[in-house]
């Protein structure tokens, strides 16, 4: 019987449930400049009018996403953040075998195994760098699983998959009649994101869903907003049906609504922003003798083969940053850090130069 | 294949989404004392901290929902509303068949199908004012279902069951290793609530899970915010296993806490003002040879044989009511009103008087 685990970031709440104020956040990846102010004061307007039920359907946020991913409205369908979605599409799939690269979200296994799903891991090897290549295709039809999710980029490692690739995943699944989820509710952290996005595919391929949210990019995790984008009708009605109704609270919609309105701006300078704090900190990284991996988004994967607990040193000073050893298919030794704000960045790396150079003097 | 349709009411908006803000509701039975303001106030404060993650495991709500409810911590989970926890309930039971009274919630029926479950009926039926009596526990041995759902009060009758009755049919169940699930989302507008609580029967009936909701006594529909109260902490955990991660957003719970610190008075009052306005109603619906129920909630059903479209009439005079020919075990004919404030009560009353003198006059 499997048993239910708190084991994503973010956890900065303690026994009593008061949220750790002291506490610097680097285990989740928000974007660092934040909820927009128009975000927020929309958010705020929508609570006087909590009183009525929201829209179930959606349906101006839906409008105003079909405009936003460039996709026909009966394409979209909005739920209570992207781990929402994934649980609506095993539930409306209703598999009996899934493929899930190791590492990844560990929310595609938890919900596969809540819907009876046997889940077959296939393991990224550290030796190509964590790296998602058409090698996988091979394992699809050797596995032969009814659903397999693809994150790109991938989380924990932020390593980006081509959409050739995705491509030839996409054809393999169609072929044995498997729907392929590509989770991209980090793609619009990478520069050129439209390059690499599934959304080209799904016209073609009726058995491709991208999964997205405004947790991340919108840096509102808070207020719990996702969607998915798929060419096929039915199979979003059969989210539909499979969850809950009122999938999405009034605050979310009205915020949801609001981060759209300048949404391409925010996105490009949140992309400008973000890379150059993320590679000036993947230098200090290396500096600092830590194996650091080709990340696109918003977050750093590393290897410290310090042999110490990393997590543990960093906490005690008040830094919490993502320990990767729950993730299925890594060793202890791997870490996320989030690419937070210029001023937090700084005070990380001196932090860790500290904590390095204690245990020099130590070991 | 089932396909998904927006029944419930409360569905204001147009095709483009937009609230219809001249259209009177009563169609929705929320509270008509509103959301209290601190509730208010504590929503759009929580909008400042919606940039980090909800607490997933909504450890200060639970812990105080877990003395307004008077049982243990442990015995508490937390969610989306109502409906998010009906579908954990039958994700988490996987049950194979399940008795659904009819009348009814929709989503009993909903969530039980998209589960792959068979939906028996239990009709209630009209020559007995649609009661639910221990002739149920008969139904309960003939059809052996793996889970029961009970609505109390029901919706949209409004009508009472018993605790003496709820426990035998709570007895039956654990007999056939059923799960009994009771709705009382309702409940708390009922004078002397705590006299019909299936609460008092959990620490001996581990089988039964009591559903209630923030939904509608604390009106606040549009923030998603209910819970469960049940003894069986396997069944708990496993109902976090089968749904999505932070599953309530920092608002609700926010907006939750809030509520319960003047909880009791709020709705001691809410009561008082409701019955008195439901017993007018009541009146004037009599008055007008409508065919009333007694009901013991904040809405009335009530039976029309004007042979007309009665919620067609009053939508073009701008009030929705619910008209019930959509709940399984209804024939057309059969409404379903909030009680509402005194002020539009009365309004309410007034168009119908107008309808009735229109009505008679072409018949």
């Amino acid at each position: 019987m499997e048993r239910y685990e708190y084991i994503h970031g973010g956890n900065i709440y303690g026994e009593n449930g008061r949220a750790d104020q002291k506490l610097i956040d680097f285990s989740t990846n928000i974007n660092p400049l934040g909820m927009p102010e128009n975000v927020i004061s929309a958010a705020k307007q929508a609570i006087e009018h909590a009183v009525i039920y929201p829209d179930s359907a959606c349906r101006r946020l839906t409008h105003e996403l079909a405009k936003f991913e460039s996709v026909g409205e009966k394409s979209v369908l909005c739920a209570g953040g992207a781990s929402d979605i994934i649980f609506r599409a095993v539930y409306a799939v209703k598999p009996k075998k899934i493929l899930v690269t190791a590492p990844s979200f560990a929310d595609y296994e938890r919900a596969g195994r809540a819907a009876g799903a046997e889940i077959i891991f296939y393991p990224l090897n550290k030796e190509s760098g964590f790296a998602i290549t058409q090698n996988i295709v091979t394992a699809i039809f050797e596995v032969l699983p009814d659903m397999v999710f693809i994150c790109n980029p991938n989380n924990p490692t932020g390593i980006l998959t081509d959409i050739d690739t995705i491509g030839e995943i996409a054809k393999a699944c169609r072929s044995i009649n498997s729907v392929l989820i590509v989770d991209e509710c980090f793609l619009d952290f990478v520069p050129d994101s439209q390059k690499y996005s599934a959304r080209e595919l799904l016209n073609e391929y009726h058995n491709v869903m991208v999964v997205k949210a405004f947790t991340k990019i919108f840096a509102m995790p808070g207020l719990r907003l996702g969607y998915v984008i798929c060419d096929n009708e039915m199979l979003l009605d059969r989210m539909r049906f499979c969850g809950a109704d009122w999938p999405v609270s009034n605050v979310a919609q009205a915020a949801g609504l609001a981060a759209l309105t300048n949404g391409r701006d925010y996105i490009r300078r949140s992309v400008k922003y973000i890379r150059l704090e993320r590679e000036r900190m993947m230098d200090e990284l290396s500096r600092m003798g830590f194996v650091t991996y080709e990340s696109c988004a918003n977050f750093i994967f590393f290897y410290c083969d310090w042999n110490v607990d990393l997590n543990n040193m960093l906490y005690n000073s008040g830094i919490l940053i993502r320990d990767c050893r729950n993730f299925a298919g890594l060793e202890p030794g791997y870490y996320r850090i989030a690419v937070s704000t210029s001023e937090k960045n700084t005070q990380l790396i001196k932090t860790m130069r500290g904590e390095k150079f204690f245990w020099q003097r130590q070991s």
